[in-house]
This record gives C-alpha cells, sequence and structure tokens, in this order.
C-alpha cells in the first residue's frame, strides 16, 4: 500500500470479498518507503540500533497501514478494526528484526470477525513473552497472513503484490516467460530460494505446512495470478516448472585449509555467528592434507566476511582468501525432475554451446543450479528458458 | 522533540540526571509535526476518522519518539528501554482521542528500573480494557509524565517545553513579564484555564491530587525554570500572580429565552452533547418570563454551535441568537486575592480608565476574568500588569 489512493483500492478489494460472502481478515505491511524512512530516521541517531529498539520502531509502519485502511473501509460503509500483531495475537520468539512466529491466539481476530467486522491485522510484527514487540524480516507480511489462515482455516490465502504472478523466469530477463497457473509448495520453495523473488520461501513453508492454498496476484491488474498448492496441475509432466536466476552472488574460496577433522565446521559456525548467509559450498578432494573450500554469499555481505573471516583463517594456518564478486547463480526447478534424468545433463549441455563456465554445481531432487560468471547469466537464463520449452 | 538532532539533546539531559544518581523514567510526545502529519493522512482518507482508528494511528508517533530517544541513550554507553503506553501499564476509559488514565500498573516499567534502565515511556497514550490503544487528547504527554510521577513516588517530575517556565504573563504581550519562580497548583490550573498555555491544566490538577512537585523548564535553554507545589513562596503575599489573555473566543447571546425552569439546562446539555467547551455563563435578569443568556466558546467552535443550536431555540421559542466572534478573554489569578479584598474594583476601575467595556464578568475565589474586545486585550493585558506590579 503505497498511499491514500491505494489504501482506498485496496478497501475496494476487500469491500467485494465480504460482498461475496467471505468472513475477511486482512494482512497489511507498511505503506511504500515508510520502513525506509523509519531506519533512515534510526541511523540518523546511531550506526547500531539496538533490535528491540528497531523493532519498536518500524512496527509503527503497519500500525499506520492498518488504521489508515480500516478507515477506507469504514468510509465505504463497512465494519473494520485494525488490530496490532500484539493485539492479534501473533507470538514471536524474541529473535528481534527476524522473529518466528511460535504461536497465534487469534482470541480477538475471531471475536472482532464475529461481530460482523472486516478484520485488519498488522503484518510483519508480533509479541514475544515479555511483550516486547518483534518483526519478522524478510516476507514476514506473507508469512503472518499464511499462519493466520492456517490458524483461522480459511478457505484461501490471496496475497497481492506488485507482479502478475509466478513466471516460468523473471520476464525482465526471459522475454518469453509465461505466467505459471499452478505450482507445488516444493517447486515454489526452490524457485525462492533460488531468487525469484515473488515469494518469501518462509511463507511457502508455513503455507505447506498447514496445507493452506495461496495466490498470488497483482495487486494492480485484476487478473488471475497463480496458485500455489500441494499437488500443482500436470505435475508429473512438467519436468522443468521454472528458472531462476541470482545474480549479485560473490564467491569465496579458502585456500590450502589444513584438512582435519572438524576445521570445516568451525569456519562456518563462524560466519553463522556472524549472521551471513552461505549458500552453496564445494570442498575439493583433499591433497596431503589441505584442502580448498568455496561457497557464495550474497555480493553485499561480502566486505564483512572476508573482515571477519581472514584473521581467523591465518590463526587456523590457511593460506588464503580469494573472492569473485562478479558471480551469478542460474537454476531450474520442477517437481518432475524427480522421475526424469537428463536434466543437468541437458543444463550443462546448454551451458557449454553458449561457452560459458560452470564454476560451482548444486543439486537437489527438484533442482540444479550453477554459478556462472555474472556477465552470463541472462543469456544462459534465455538458454535455459528454449531448452526446457517454457514458454510453451 | 523535532529532530533527530533534539532527540540526542534530550538524551544528553537524561543521562545527565542518571549520572546524578537518579532512576529515570522519561515520558516523550511525538516530533515536531508527526501528529499533523499523521492526521493529514487520516483526512486523505476520510473525512470522518472513527476515533478508535485515529488513535491506533496517531499513538505510533509517541512510539518513533520511544524508541529513537532509546537508541539515542545507547549510543551514549546507557542501558535504556522503551515502552508503549499500553506496555507501560497505562489503563484508560475508552474515550478515544480524548481518554482519561484511570489506573497505572507500572510492573515493567518498575521491572526495567531495577534492571538498572532508563525507562522511556509513551506520552499521550494509554490502553483500555479491552486492549483497545487510547490517546489521552491534550495535554496527554504532561498527565501521563504527572500521573507516572505519582504511582512510582518520584521526588519530582520535570516538564521540559518550549518556553522558560510560568510567566506573570505572556511575554509576547506584556514585554516586562517576568518568569514565576514559583506557583501554586492553584493557581496554575487558574492560569492554565484562562490561556496560560505552559501547561495543560489536567496535568496540573492530578499533581495538585497526589502532591507532585512538578516543574517546568525550556528544553533549550539551561535555565531554572517555575516550580509548581502546594505551597508557594510569598503565597500570601502576592495578592496577583499572573494574568492570562485568551484571544480567539467568541460570545454567544440567546435572546428573548422563555424562562421556565429547566430551559437554560435543556439549552446547554445540548451543547455539551455535540462536546463543545463552553466557557462563561450570564444570565441577565429575568423580565416579564423572558431571560438573555449569553455565553462563550472558542471562536472556532462559532459555526458548529449556531448551526446546532439555531433550529433548537426556534423550536422553545427563543427570539434569536446574537455572535460577536470578536472577543477576549483577560484574567488575573491569585492565591493572595483570598485575602485581599478590591482586586476585582482595581482591575474594573484600570480598564475603565483605559476606556475599554466589560462585556461580561466571571469570579473565582482565586481569579478575576473580563470578557472585552479583541481589539483591547493587549493592552489590558499590559495595563493590569503594571496596575499589580508584576515586574517586580
Amino acid at each position: 500500500m503505497g498511499t491514500p489512493e491505494r489504501i482506498k483500492e485496496v478497501a475496494g478489494k476487500v469491500t467485494a470479498a465480504r460482498e461475496n460472502g467471505y468472513d475477511v481478515v486482512v494482512v497489511v505491511s507498511a505503506m511504500g518507503k515508510t520502513t525506509d524512512e523509519l531506519l533512515n530516521l534510526a541511523h540518523q541517531i546511531t550506526p547500531n540500533p539496538s533490535g528491540r529498539e528497531i523493532d519498536m520502531l518500524l512496527s509503527t509502519g503497519e500500525q499506520i497501514s492498518i488504521s489508515l485502511l480500516a478507515m477506507a473501509i469504514h468510509s465505504m460503509g463497512y465494519s473494520a478494526i485494525s488490530l496490532t500483531g500484539a493485539q492479534g495475537g501473533i507470538f514471536t520468539d524474541s529473535v528481534h528484526r527476524r522473529a518466528k512466529i511460535v504461536d497465534i491466539k487469534p482470541v480477538k481476530i475471531i471475536e472482532k470477525l464475529k461481530k460482523d467486522n472486516i478484520v485488519i491485522v498488522a503484518g510483519f510484527q508480533g509479541i514475544d513473552y515479555e511483550q516486547n514487540i518483534t518483526t519478522l524480516g524478510r516476507g514476514g507480511s506473507d508469512t503472518t497472513a499464511v499462519a493466520l489462515a492456517a490458524v483461522l482455516h480459511a478457505e484461501r490465502c490471496e496475497i497481492y503484490t506488485d507482479v502478475d504472478g509466478v513466471y516460468t523466469a523473471d520476464p525482465n530477463i526471459v522475454t518469453e516467460a509465461k505466467k505459471i497457473d499452478s505450482i507445488s509448495y516444493d517447486e515454489m520453495m526452490e524457485l525462492a530460494q533460488l531468487g525469484a523473488k515473488v515469494m518469501n520461501a518462509r511463507a511457502v513453508e508455513v503455507a505447506a505446512k498447514y496445507n493452506v492454498d495461496l495466490t498470488v496476484q497483482s495487486s494492480f491488474h485484476d487478473v488471475p495470478g497463480t496458485l500455489i498448492t500441494r499437488e500443482a496441475k500436470d505435475m508429473e509432466y512438467i519436468v522443468v516448472r521454472g528458472i531462476a536466476v541470482q545474480e549479485d552472488e560473490a564467491k569465496l574460496t579458502i585456500q590450502h585449509l589444513p584438512d582435519k577433522p572438524g576445521i570445516a565446521a568451525k569456519v562456518f559456525k563462524k560466519i553463522a555467528d556472524a549472521n551471513i548467509n552461505i549458500d552453496m559450498i564445494v570442498q575439493n578432494v583433499s591433497e596431503k592434507g589441505i584442502t580448498d573450500i568455496s561457497f557464495t554469499v550474497p555480493k553485499n555481505d561480502l566486505s564483512q566476511t572476508r573482515e571477519m573471516l581472514e584473521p581467523f583463517l591465518r590463526e587456523i594456518g590457511a593460506a588464503g582468501l580469494a573472492a569473485d564478486e562478479n558471480m551469478a547463480k542460474i537454476s531450474v526447478a520442477g517437481i518432475g525432475m524427480r522421475g526424469h534424468s537428463g536434466v543437468a545433463a541437458r543444463m550443462f549441455d546448454v551451458l557449454a554451446r553458449a561457452g560459458i563456465n560452470i564454476e560451482m554445481i548444486s543439486t537437489s531432487e527438484i533442482k540444479i543450479s550453477c554459478v556462472i560468471e555474472k556477465r552470463f547469466a541472462r543469456q544462459a537464463a534465455r538458454a535455459l528458458h528454449k531448452e526446457f520449452k517454457l514458454e510453451k
């Protein structure tokens, strides 16, 4: 919800659902740039604000949205009431800025629904058992919505966003990309993690766990979106459901690490403690008691990772840390890959024919990811999209 | 607290108090224009937002301030924690936009103080027994501060504001006006109600009830302010403590009202139900079963009052409603007036000598107010200030 005009449009959508006879619970996030503006205020005060106080600050963003949406719905002649995360009974752990929902006690929500209200709940936020306000981090509002849909046994959960749905590839990269009508939770989770930014993997995970049918559609255009559900249509026949490109990856290689039991664990614990998200890890075969380990991190985390790791690596006797920040990850994913061999081979072949070198490979049952040079990423996406006939 | 810079200054003041060995609880209001901006957003949505949703919206203003102040105090190396009104245990009635505090349960405040925190509480807001967020209306933050000081048995309550303290008259009107070192609760309440905008009467009332020593001082300049306490120094000797001018008053006269028992009550109930604050009321002697009643309202409420009253007055047989919107009220107040006769006479004499006609008069034990034409208000204030030697 960006502006007062947008809020009125959202109110129109919500009351239309009410007119269709549904009990409606709406989860909203902060308006447009509110969160950035609040963070900017905080950084004018201190470069290192505490998580608790940042959550106290940021949670006002959704609180503003919910009250304005309630007002807009009132002005259309409907009953509506706004609830903060705390009032909505969204209980979380105490990990500020990226809290996890641990329980929902929707007493007030149910009470207000019974009194014929459209209930508007602040997304992205909750309260811990000490009554501290928490925020859920990335994808938080979607996660709130899905979790509420689960606990309220909702018929479905509709996510309105700035894209029309989930595509076979990013349409900005592959012009032939096609909107997917329905996709399974597993595929969506893989694609979400692989960089399709439509839905956060976390929200899909909750939907899968509680079997909530999710739709993703545009909040701007009134066109059908994508259904995310347990069994997507044509599930077994479609081998590759989509292609994801993650640009802005950095690859780091720890050179000549002494190959002793537990040493890799130490390195990655160090990185995890600093809250840096490592993606792919590849370890070369050990030679003469030393080994190389490569891994990828988001480019933004590169300098922090280096600063933190370099002294530690010297301490444990590694030769050095090489970094390449111009990497991308390209992935293909699809449930159908389970029953079809040869997807990996076709993928490697496509890249080879295009003269693109594969730096790292990682696979799961339903996806294959390759790290390549960033300058080849878009070309690779188009070639793979064509190879797997996703435009059909 | 207007800007991030101001917040840092406030943090400096707060930590200085901590360094002096005090347990500190800080009550803050919203930053600068935040409240106006939020109201503006609401009015872009609907001209008539519900009180509950307005409170949900406005309460974010203080929530932003408390978190930023906590961050600023952290950055100076002190422990601090912010609490919303709800978290601070500020319970109110359910009259949105002008709720009254009915109870304070400072469990969290005390717990956090014991853990050596500077505790920052959002002013102006609370929660009702249904968990709805409420706001306290005018003077709300001061009232929160005083009520907390009372319940926590604080040594004193310091109010930081945009003026240096309480003056014998508005220095913008009377250049000789002098800052008052100490003033009694009763005098301050009279002056507050009479238009000295330094302190809200409501906060002073709570201070008086619980015997909280209050100081009012500038948040910009480090100079001593005014102490508001039970027994001000030289209380009996100083006859007139201060002069207050309330411009922007409107006078209404109900003409030829049938003088039947209960009819005035009906009129004023009608006005009270519309939430219009009537100030002075004067009824003329009844002649031949009809009477005139004059009263004053804030100029802003004039048109609403007329619209509401005129049809009703026709119904009950009054001749009409005359209105004059260019009125002002000038008042002198002081505890010493109790023991000194002749203050009223001196006041009327001063006005008469200046050729100023008195339109209405109202008195209490410790104040006299006269309604005069607005164009004479400032001249009258200066003449009275001189007459009662307040510059000494």
